[in-house]
Parts: structure tokens; sequence; C-alpha cells
């Protein structure tokens, strides 16, 4: 049995298996489990997404949506449960879109997450490896999710680098 | 001497090294040495590094050209034999561009990589660590890629993220 | 105390917390600390990244810029002094700004890489592991740096991925 007042901190590049790999870390632990979704549904492709994570869930899961006020629905969450929070930077791509002061926010949930709570496991995509992007807005976001990332990473007590489908502990 | 009957897995982003360092791994086994080349040559650019990976390889190998049938060309081939497959994000690129289901493709590939053959080298490309593109090709592209990229890792006995050149071992 | 003459490389994404673990490295080391600095204030973005980067290291430090010249910087400093480069993918960017034959300068950076002087840290980007850029100059640019990434990593003692702020060691 784990220690129950644990961080984990899963990153990745898009379908690594972060989710997935989450997922089973968290439900290797007693229910009941709680999914954080970060994720609105925009559009159709996103619906899709949303609808394919939720069904590989299945029983025993209950959601919580939580596209801006994260800080706020994990203070609220009862101590001792396994919660999985997905993902980070579709949270930091709404607080962006909506004009929030993004330090801010940023500070809000790294206050929560150095609470002794937990287990947490906490899902966010590495989008710093490719060639740098020609418009400023994309810059912008690029710079803010790896400061996020490695806030994030300072408090966790696990970091996990998600390499197609399999984790390389980092932390 | 390792055990033949083995999958190793390379997966890096471009100019990693993964096609060079294969080529080690592979010419540490005594010959005859088989290269399964993706590439199509659609423009200059591709036939230029077509041209300097086939240079750089030198004497001792066969090369077989299979853009497409990948699965069938890999089961044609004689036990216990090296083989170097490169790459995988090409060949995927391929079934795209002539709109075939890649899922199906994807499991006929997982199919023949299953059965005990080998040693085999499979080389396949990062491409899931920069911003989401613009394009929803692109994206569906990240996608199918990433999920094969998992399928490949689940089952390979070795996987290695290249780095600079270098291999850093994730199973 | 380390063995002084040694070569760290230091790769990782945009964010990734390269810089700043490159200089609790050296500043584990004694005084006087030399920083090389490559970047070009071309606009008012960099100009802030430029003067975020100088307030955070502080005391201790003295700045060289060498945009172009690395080589000639580094042939230059005195033996056995802590050095850190930051960093190798904007020096790579100037070159080819400026349309310098890059194979040419990658070849007399590593020459001068390749003497045992140091302590010396090198910072560069990862810039591979995104979809494949739109434009030529991206992919050659890309290509470019994949390179100039193998060849210093081959020369370097100790080689770190950074990960969110966190370094996997990969040599």
């Amino acid at each position: 049995m784990p220690d129950r007042k644990t961080l984990t901190f899963l990153i990745g590049g898009a379908r690594s298996g972060k989710s997935a790999h989450a997922e089973i870390l968290a439900t290797a632990l007693p229910p009941p489990w709680t999914y954080i979704a970060t994720a609105q549904a925009y559009d159709d492709e996103m619906r899709e997404r949303i609808a394919l994570h939720r069904s590989r869930r299945g029983e025993g899961w209950t959601t919580i949506d939580a596209p801006l006020d994260l800080a706020g629905a994990l203070a609220a969450l009862p101590d001792d449960r396994p919660v999985l929070v997905d993902c980070l930077t579709l949270w930091l791509t709404n607080h962006m879109l909506a004009e929030h002061d993004l330090d801010l926010e940023c500070r809000r949930l790294a206050e929560v997450l150095s609470r002794p709570r937990g287990p947490w496991f906490l899902v966010s995509n590495e989008v710093g490896q490719g060639i740098v992007p020609d418009n400023a807005l994309a810059r912008r976001f690029r710079d803010a999710a790896g400061r996020l990332n490695q806030q994030v990473a300072a408090i966790a007590d696990t970091v996990l680098l998600m390499v197609a489908g399999l984790p390389l502990k980092v932390k």
C-alpha cells in the first residue's frame, strides 16, 4: 500500500498514454475514484475525445467538471481519495481564452497542490519540444504551460514522462 | 549473444539519431541485414534524405521497399534475420495520404509484430510534444502516430527513446 | 569536488528549466562564473527574455555576448573556469539568418568543445518532437539543430534531458 498523501505528475506528448496510465495508477487504489475533467466541449472533435475518455473509465468513477476553478474543486474534495485531474494544459488553455491572469491562477493551483493531500494524479502535456511556433499566442501558451509544468513537478512526489504509453521515472 | 527473437523499438524526434543507432544495434549481429524502407521519394528533399541514409548503411544490407505493405514484407522474411524498419511514421503517412483505414493497417502490422520473430529493429518518430497543430489533418496524423507508437511499444521487448543521438531505456 | 575538466550538455524543450538548472550546476562550483549569451535582441519579446535571465543570475557572473563567434569566445577563456553557454539553438539561428555555412560553424564549435576544458555547461533546445513543420526553412533549422545536438552530446561527459524543470540523465 503506497503512502496515500502523494502527488503524481504525468507529463507527455499528445497520445502518449498519459490518461490511460494515470487511470491504471488511480484504480490500483481502492474506490471511490474522482475524475476532474478540465475539457470544454467547444466542437465535435473535442466532444468525441471527451466521450472516448469517459467510456474508457467505466464504473466506479465520479466525474467533476472544473474547466476553470480547478483549485476550488480540489480544495472541496474529501481527504485521502484517489483523484485524477485530466488535464492541466486544457485548464490553462481555458484561462488563457478567458484572458485571466495566468500567473495568479497557477499560484492558486500550486497552493492547493502543496498541501499534503491525495493520492492525486495530475496529467499535463509537454508542448515545448517542437519548432518555435509562428504566432505569439502559441508562444505565450507554450511558455505558460512550461512554467506550470515546472511548478507542479517541483511539488510532486513522483514525476513520470510518458513515452509511447510507457512511464519513464523523472522523479 | 542476445536472444534473437526480439523486437527493439526506437522512438525519437527528428535528427535524434534513431536510424544510425538502429544500424549500430543491427550490425552488431551477424549479416545478412535487411533494411525495410518505407519512404517514398515525392520530392528532391526526400530523395536526398533517402540517398544519404542508403550511403551511410554501406555493404551487407539488402533493401526492401515497403511504403504500404509493411506487414506483408515482414511476414515474407525468413526467421532469425536482423531487420531494420525505417520508419513507421513515414509508413503511416503513406497510408494516410492514400486514405486507407489507419486502424485496420495498424492492427495488421501489430499482428505480424506480435509473433516471436526477429531480431527486428523498428524506428518511429515522436511527433506529439509540440504545440497542437493548426490544421485538422496534422492533428489526425499526430493522434494516429501516437496510438501506433503505443501499440508497438507495448509489443516490443526493448524501447529506446533517442535524445541527441543517445539511447534512453524506457523498457 | 567534481573533476573540473568536464562538459555538461543540457537539452530540453522550451520552458523546461534548462537555463535555471545549468545555473544551479555552475554556481555549485567556486566563482568567477562566465555566462556566454548567444541571444540577439531582435524585438521586445526577446529583450524581455534576456532581461529576465540576466536578473535571475545575480552577482558573481561575467556576461560575454557571442551571437556568432562562440568558438572564438570559448577558446579565449582561461582554463578551469565554470562557463555557461545559453544557448546553442539561438547561436545556430543567428548563423542561419546570416546565411553562414552551418556545417562549418558546427565543426568549428565541436573542435573547441573537444579539447579538455571546463567545467562547461551548454544549453540547447530539443526542437524535433513536434509535427513536421510546413515551411522548408523551419525543417532545415530542425535538421541542423538535431545534428548539432548529436555532435555536442557525443563529446559531452554528461547529458541531461530537462523535463518540467527536472534533469533526466541520458549520459
